[in-house]
């Protein structure tokens, strides 16, 4: 294995939240000092102020802002939630701990904090995030594991007990889940060449028996469907940090299209965020018009795949002309096929024909 | 670390697959050769055909057979189709390959073999499971993975191209996904004294962080809901070949019950199989009397649990007291309660004083 170290990230991504929490507390305290109401100024997530960015190709929040004062009766409840929130993340940082969406909405009635419901929990851990410019995760609150990785790569864990422990990410064929430990891992040493991503567990399994990682030096991620915020993280951070061109394999229909587009392009939701997109990442397909080349067993679009097509044709993110073309065939023949469908021309031949061709696309990027 | 080996498993397997695929064959080609129709006589698997068996606290086919003979035209369908999927299944284990369902439904169309969609497949599949006595998983056909195991354990792949190979199961703290190469791996050393199946992730990741693995000698699985098939299989393993009690810890409504309960005792749709099941379980909770002893937070329940609880009342499984009384509890307090729900008492509570409180119950089990 060639060494291909990068430079260390966990330590630095922990100071910075740390910093960041802290410097809420602060001006919490500053404010109270100098015989003000605390306030918190953050940026409109209301609809009109999301726009398209095209030079980073992802949306992003624009120049609205609102404040929540603690003056303003109607503010108390969210001014008081949100730094309750800051007050649990930064502890959670502190103590090298992780918590998950859901964790904290039943935390904080240990505290007698009141929510409603988990989804104001989770509309208030976003107002943290617009308001720390950090993703949730960097503050160790975490979704729901479900990804997996695998291939020729060893990597350093950060997390507690694990400090400089090694991993080998080619010692378990099934793959290693992408939690916690995972997403704040250093990248120790790799041969690899590319990523890529892969829809479903049946495939990626496929492509590990098939020894896509040795014969086309590749790291591979099971997605599991759209991936979680973590994985996407992951797939940001190997792309930036090592340079690798990352490739995105998912079913030919517009759910499919979408999880590749969300990798590379993120979500509206996210608009505040910039560490969960993969500008450069590339749709390997299966595209519409791969089901006409190589006569996949394909299905008849339902009639919510098509009102989604022409969702899709309204997106900014969507204007590229390559991915727009590919709309239009899919609505032209009315037909999805899945990745599994190249089973047809028996189990190796997506790896032996369909990926070198598509891995070309990888090359010209 | 003790030692605890157990038996080479894998390779028996394997030659028992082997020698039930070819067993069907020759079975076929003795019928030519003899000059009659071939044909397949199988146990019956239509609902007046499955029966609870009290001793071995599962769902079994009862004396009821159907024959399926290639000199009934209406049978020709079937049984070409079974003879395919018998030929498939041991080619997939003669090349130590694995594939999906889904794979299985498109390879089909490889040979010019008809399945008219895939739950026609599906059906085939598990009636080729009646026909061997085996599980599709010992004939290399695996469901897609989602679920993952950690812990203080050495196992040593069979796979190919890791023969031989060891692998720490507590070398990545995010887990280790339970795949085809996990579940055919053999048990190579460990001092675990339990095993903890959890119902989600979340959890999984907060014992891992708590050290529950070393505080309690447990090796930790995260089913991800309901567990596919394999690790219901590896359960058992665990519990069969290691003797190691086995544990499952649910969210406190009839979906989490009826997660222990199928870990258990199995589902009427495996009544042909005695390899999923893992009878001595023991269900730690969350229980529906945990919600008022622990004063947890809850949610009402909804007509849709209420219905639920209603059918599990009438279900064999759930003759046992404790089992049923839980039942009646829930319907009583009408309330559900989510595993997380101990956050409320901080995030430690779980495992420094719930989790003690409940293992007791694996000692008298």
């Amino acid at each position: 294995m060639s060494k291909r170290k990068s430079t260390s990230t966990a330590e630095a991504r922990k100071a910075t939240a740390q910093s960041l929490l802290k410097g809420l507390g602060e001006s919490v305290y500053s404010d109270l000092d100098e015989g003000r109401f605390p306030s918190l100024t953050l940026a409109s997530r209301s609809v009109r102020n999301i726009v398209y960015d095209k030079k980073l190709q992802q949306f992003i929040l624009g120049a609205t802002t609102v404040k929540k004062s603690s003056g303003n009766i109607k503010h108390i409840r969210p001014f008081t939630q949100l730094v309750w929130l800051a007050y649990f993340a930064k502890k959670l940082v502190d103590e090298k701990r992780t918590s998950t969406l859901r964790d904290v909405f039943y935390s904080a009635q240990a505290f007698d904090v009141e929510f409603q419901d988990q989804s104001e929990s989770d509309e208030l851990i976003t107002d943290l995030e617009v308001l720390m410019q950090t993703a949730r995760e960097g503050m160790n609150i975490y979704p729901e594991e479900r990804s997996a990785i695998f291939g020729n790569m060893t990597i350093e864990y950060t997390v507690p007990g694990y400090e400089g422990k090694k991993a080998d990410l080619s010692a378990n064929p099934d793959g290693v889940m992408i939690g916690p430990a995972l997403t704040t891992a250093e990248f120790a040493e790799t041969d690899a060449e590319m990523v890529i991503a892969i829809e479903k567990g049946g495939l990626f399994t496929r492509f590990i028996e098939e020894r896509v990682h040795q014969k086309y030096k590749a790291i591979l991620i099971n997605t599991a469907g759209q991936p979680p915020r973590s994985t996407r993280f992951l797939l940001r951070r190997l792309n930036q940090e090592l340079g690798l061109p990352v490739g995105i394999l998912c079913d030919a229909d517009p759910w499919g299209a979408h999880i590749a587009m969300v990798c590379k392009s993120g979500s509206a939701g996210a608009a505040h965020l910039r560490e969960l997109t993969t500008p450069d990442a590339v749709w390997l397909g299966v595209w519409a018009s791969d089901i006409v080349k190589y006569k996949l067993p394909s299905d008849k679009l339902t009639d919510v795949d098509i009102k989604r097509l022409y969702e899709l044709k309204q997106d900014p993110r969507y204007t590229e002309k390559m991915w727009h073309d590919e709309l239009d065939v899919f609505l032209k023949i009315k037909k999805k096929s899945e990745q599994e469908a190249f089973a047809r021309y028996g189990l190796s031949y997506i790896v032996d024909t369909y990926l070198p061709e598509k891995l070309q696309l990888m090359k010209s990027a």
